[in-house]
């Protein structure tokens, strides 16, 4: 009877249409019909970007696009610094290693945003770093990283701009051409509200001609198959792609460009804002630092005496809303509400009337209605 | 109005009960309910590969599946003996060279299946061979290679037995333990007839052995994460999966559960040796050798004075059907006709005759009804 409430940092809610539009058949993948599809497809891509350049699909999760984004342009021995701070921050990181690139280690303590001044200097010391990984939006911690400051202080250096939108794009701004962004990746089923299994990258010319220089050592995720193939009229991937998929992101898509991209960036903000309100209102803490806090999913400390078996069991059991746990060393320390995507007033009016309840029932010691009180008064305000 | 037949080696037609389980809303990837969902279908799974060893899903392409293969146990140096004799053969030895392998190039004609002697030769010759490349249907050509002999011949030797069925598994016979296969793979979109975007593969306890200590370049595709999720119970993805995807394949595999394996391929067979006669009464010949014509595609050679253009337009504009063209050297020299996966008598007989209307108004010399007659023939004996 009831259907799951997604509150979480991703997979979101798929809207009808976009299920609707994937569940129709297939066709030939090197048709001109699909070849039409794609091209519309990239071209939304870019244009949620804020780029001029192409945007490629991948079959795959955002840390496929991840490791294409550092794969293609690592090989032996090359220094990349990786800014840490979360888990994602690290899975950039263990990329880095894993195409035996070496990582210069920036380390951010999680909860708070990096400051890009370290950043400036380590780029300042060491003239061999060859790129600079950022993830923007850290769905682990709930923070979100000033890719606009980093991005002024890159450019000045002979350092590649790599940064992870794939819990922001959609959802928060990323100008990418803006920015100084030199490759930028993302995910389907994150603020695009597509279903997972697609991600999206984009790269600068000064991203292809490192590229073109770089021993590649990756094959299904090479990105100069990718730009061969997507360079023909019209385009094609280099491997079979996810027909059905590819269905799902140019309606998703389709939907993002009526509601248009600041609309909806705008509508993550309040959403972000209220959930913020309506969380401290009931006397929890936020675990990012305030002028670090993300605008697509809020991390929160596990209250006393409350476990997490407890909190998101019963928010999932009685009130049939899916809320997200920790993840590494926060396991069981925060619970995540995301808030991306399709994303409604009545999604975070519910969540906290919910999480009212169930801290009432956990034995917390408040005051009802105050939630959703200071949630309302963030969408009057 | 028309649906356009799709006649070609994947993406293959799928059924509406599978576009409608796709069409489902999403869930958490890292909920209960979603590991039931995988449990199912990486058993399924199994069952098809015809293994006791537990299989993973990996959302991307068939080729995703071949890099993971030979990127998990091939580190600098390592040799691999690769048979070539089409596109996909080639793919595995451009994979090893990928992953800093040392191919081991057996070069076959294309048409042609590769005589097992001649990989006993080179393997009683070079000890050194870590692994040997099979591809059991070579979609490119419409040769099935024998994977049931070089499985004898390859288990007296230290070497594992790497076989791709991404374009027969479903349609042929394939055991991968009856035929000593270390790693198989395959795809989701050809005889599965699950839509493209999910590949699987499974691995003996060698294959294991040997990826345990090999240093690995994958990060996306190391199945070393694939395992240490899978082994959770539930079983989980080490990134976020397709959450559609898998819907999809659950229930393509739900399908073949309950055609039965064998019913399938005895049907794949069917269809296969109705098409070669239809298409040898039509006055065409087979671009493969007799004894080597896969079960689920057949590739004719172009007829004199027939354009690639002409003859697939012919069939694609007016007849609403869809066939394949040749690939690499290939292309315009051959087209081929695709039989697998939901595959029925309806879809030959259609297919037969249009090719027989579109060969006479390209002015063939040709007595009408043939075709159809020869492949009603097969379809009664």
């Amino acid at each position: 009877m009831y259907e799951t409430l997604l509150m979480i940092p991703g997979p979101t809610r798929v809207a009808p249409r976009v299920l609707k539009a994937m569940s129709k058949s297939m066709i030939n993948h090197r048709s001109a019909a699909f070849g039409e599809i794609l091209k519309e497809t990239n071209d939304m891509m870019s244009k949620v970007f804020r780029t001029e350049n192409e945007s490629y699909l991948l079959t795959g999760s955002g840390t496929a696009a991840m490791e294409a984004a550092v794969g293609n342009i690592t090989q032996k021995g090359d220094k990349v610094l990786n800014i840490l701070g979360g888990k994602f921050g690290e899975r950039f990181m263990q990329i880095t290693e894993t195409h035996k690139g070496s990582p210069v280690e920036l380390e951010v303590e999680w909860g708070h945003a990096v400051n890009p001044n370290y950043i400036k200097d380590i780029l300042e010391k060491d003239e061999d770093i060859k790129a600079v990984t950022v993830v923007h939006n850290e769905t682990s911690t709930g923070v979100a990283n000033p890719i606009a400051e980093i991005g002024k202080i890159v450019k000045d250096y002979d350092a590649l701009y790599i940064v992870d939108t794939v819990s922001s794009l959609g959802g928060d701004d990323v100008f990418v051409d803006g920015y100084n962004i030199d490759i930028c990746v993302t995910g389907s089923q994150k603020c695009l509200a597509a279903p997972p299994g697609m991600a999206a990258i984009t790269l600068s010319d000064d991203a292809w001609n490192v590229v073109d220089k770089t021993e590649n050592d990756t094959y299904y995720l090479n990105m100069r198959k990718y730009k061969k193939s997507g360079d023909k009229n019209p385009p094609e991937t280099p491997y079979t792609p996810s027909v059905s998929l590819m269905y799902a992101m140019r309606e998703a898509l389709n939907i993002i460009m009526e509601e248009g991209l600041d609309s909806r960036i705008l509508r993550h903000k309040q959403a972000a804002k209220a959930t913020r309100a309506g969380v401290k209102a009931l006397g929890l803490e936020l675990f990012a630092e305030p002028d670090a806090a993300s605008n697509t999913v809020t991390a929160i400390k596990m209250p006393e005496g409350v476990t997490d078996k407890d909190l998101r069991g019963t928010m999932r059991n009685k009130y049939h809303i899916e809320l997200a746990g920790g993840q590494d060393h926060l396991k069981g320390n925060v619970f995540r509400i995301g808030h991306m995507g399709n994303i409604t007033q009545r999604d975070i009016i519910t969540t906290i009337s919910a999480l009212e309840m169930t801290l009432k029932e956990l034995g917390f010691d408040l005051e009802m209605g105050k939630g959703v009180e200071a949630v309302e008064n963030v969408y009057l305000s």
